[in-house]
C-alpha cells in the first residue's frame, strides 16, 4: 500500500466530478481527497485525487480514469518532483487565560489567525497533509470546534505542463 | 442573482459528493465551486457550495439537498458573519530579469514562493475568492503555466458551530 496522487485535466462542468466520485464510490476505492479546482483555462478543471492502494489497484485507477468521457490528461505528481498543498480553516475553544499558548502553537506551523472572540479563535493553515494533521493534534488537547479541510492540490514543480492530450485507452 | 454560499454535513464517503454534484449538474444550477473536506468528525464530511442564483432556485437548491440521503445539516455562510477562503497554486513564467517585478506582486498578495527554476515561479496564496482572482489578473501579463484553485471554503464566525440534527424535509 502506498499514496499515490494524481493530477486530472477533465473538462469543466458539474457532470465530470459526478462520474468520477461516482466511478470511485461504486468501485469501492478509498480515496483520501478529491478536490476539483478552476484552472488557467475556462473550459478545462484539474482534479486532484490522492489515494492509498497497492499498485495493481493503481493501474486500475488509472485505467478506469481515462475511459470517462471528458477526462483529457492523466498523470501522477511524485513527492519529489510536485508540490503538494492543501488549505485548513479551525476554530479552536480559546478563552483569554489559554491565548497566549494556543498562539504559541499556530506560530510554529506558521498558521494565521483570521477570527477571534472572547472565547474562540480561527486559524488558517497551509501545507502538506502532515502538517496540517500534526496541528489540528496539537490544539486537539484544547477543544476544537469546528475544522474544513480542503484536500490536497498539486502541481509538478518547474517547467512542466500538463497539456490536453488524447489519452491512449 | 446573488452569490451564496452554502455549508453542508455530510456522512464521510464518496457516493454523497457523487450524489451532491449529480444533483447540480442534471438540475442545470450553476455552481461555482464545490469542495468536500474532512471535519472534526471522521464520519462527517463537510461541503462548502458556492452557487450564482436566484432567490427561487436557491430555495430550490436548499430543499432538494435536504432531501438526499446522508445530508445531515445545511446552512448558509454570509459574508459578514463568515470567514471564506481558497487556496491557488500559480505557476508563473519568470525569467531571472523579471524576477523581481512578479515577486514584487506576489508580495502584495502575500503569496509565497513555493519552488523557483531559472524560468518559473510557483506561488501558494489563500484569500477569498476576489483576492485570488486579482492576483492571477496581475501576474497574467508575465505568462501563466498552471493554476489549480480549491475553490471556497466557509466557518462561521464566533462560537457558532454546524451540528448533525435532523433536518426538516
Amino acid at each position: 500500500m502506498a499514496r499515490h496522487t494524481l493530477s486530472v485535466l477533465v473538462n469543466n462542468h458539474m457532470g465530470v466530478l459526478s462520474r468520477v466520485s461516482g466511478l470511485f464510490s461504486r468501485r469501492g476505492f478509498s480515496i483520501e481527497s478529491i478536490v476539483s479546482g478552476t484552472t488557467e483555462d475556462r473550459e478545462l478543471a484539474r482534479m486532484t485525487i490522492v489515494v492509498e492502494c497497492d499498485d495493481v489497484e493503481f493501474e486500475q485507477i488509472k485505467h478506469q480514469l481515462a475511459k470517462l468521457m471528458d477526462v483529457q490528461a492523466i498523470s501522477e505528481c511524485f513527492e519529489d518532483n510536485s508540490v503538494q498543498r492543501e488549505l485548513a480553516l479551525v476554530k479552536v475553544d480559546c478563552p483569554a487565560k489559554k491565548r497566549t499558548e494556543v498562539l504559541e502553537i499556530a506560530n510554529i506551523f506558521r498558521a494565521h489567525v483570521i477570527d477571534v472572540t472572547s472565547s474562540t479563535v480561527i486559524f488558517e493553515v497551509t501545507g502538506d497533509r502532515g502538517k496540517i494533521t500534526a496541528m489540528i493534534k496539537m490544539l486537539d488537547e484544547f477543544g476544537i470546534k469546528e475544522v474544513i479541510r480542503t484536500g490536497t492540490v498539486a502541481l509538478d514543480r518547474g517547467l512542466g505542463q500538463l497539456k490536453k492530450y488524447n489519452l491512449e485507452n
